[in-house]
């Protein structure tokens, strides 16, 4: 059997990742969410195991601290600790499933420290084009909104390290690309660069 | 603009080649041939320009001699010379057309070491699947089968330097396999290596 993929997708908010994703995960069954671990309590119906695993700031340190680290990568946000477990994504490679991690750009590089993901960004036709999508939401304060457009600004300078680039500018094509991207990993070679 | 993408595909004889390739350029419309460059006769109903460029043995060692060669590949067969013109497939590359050219691994060797393409290879499942198929064309001599099954086992030892391995294990897979290959490269950072 072959080993599974480890894609790392990341977009700025606003780009359709998440429709994107969604859609491209009911066509190809195959691929796996990593459950990632966090320190944060767990929300009315959050199931241990299945959207987080749940645990103590001391269990998240002592995984995070041994050698090599036990997170593929980790952050800390707005004063919790959230982290992908290398066990569990390396235990579903093995057996030949892809796992898909939905992660920033610093989340991204830390992978790419750890592991040999294949890495795709997907990004929005222009910022202009991001300003009137999130302007059209309707849902963001303007402070929201403009925090949203320097982040996207910022993670857009990053694009270029990426293995993949999908730009969002028809949502049906950019769902066909990352499905292409997934079909064609599957048959590429990893001994050729 | 982007610049297209140049690509090879291989495959011994009785792998499916022709129908793999005739579905996926009817679904990718953007794909385009290579005229080839050939010294042989036109046979009836062949047009210059759209078949082979007919030329002299002449005007092909003039090509081919040129400093590069105006060869990306080139070869002797029967006593007929056959190339593949780089300029005609520059030209297509930089008006953004993809181009796909259909060599045997000799061919796509000669196109590595004068461009750099994304070369696709497509195995049967197995020699003795390969067989069955062979035989079942019904069309073959048994010394016809026997030369085309020891070229298939020669050219498939060389399919661990192509950049994919397309299995041609159910066809509707394959065809999706190359597909996905071709969109996925049009997403493909070509600094990332």
């Amino acid at each position: 059997m072959n080993e599974g993929i480890l894609l790392v997708l990341s977009a700025p908010s606003g780009c359709g990742k998440t429709t994107i994703l969604r859609q491209v995960m009911a066509e190809l069954p195959s691929l796996a969410f990593s459950v990632s671990h966090t320190t944060r309590q767990p929300r009315p119906g959050e199931v241990n195991g299945r959207d987080y695993h749940f645990v103590s700031v001391e269990q998240f340190k002592a995984i995070r601290d041994s050698t090599p680290s036990g997170f593929l990568e980790w952050a800390e946000v707005h004063g919790n600790f959230y982290g992908t477990a290398r066990q569990e994504v390396e235990s579903r490679l093995a057996a030949g499933i892809d796992v898909i991690l939905d992660i920033d750009v610093q989340g991204a590089e830390q992978v790419r420290r750890n592991a040999a993901p294949v890495t795709v960004f997907i990004a929005p036709p222009s910022l202009a084009e991001l300003e009137r999508r999130l302007r059209g939401r309707g849902t963001e304060s303007e402070e929201s909104l403009l925090r949203r457009l320097a982040n996207a600004e910022k993670e857009m300078q990053a694009a270029d390290s990426y293995t993949y680039l999908i730009v969002n500018d028809h949502l049906e094509q950019a769902i066909l690309a990352l499905k292409s991207v997934i079909i064609a990993e599957r048959c590429r070679q990893r001994q050729i660069l």
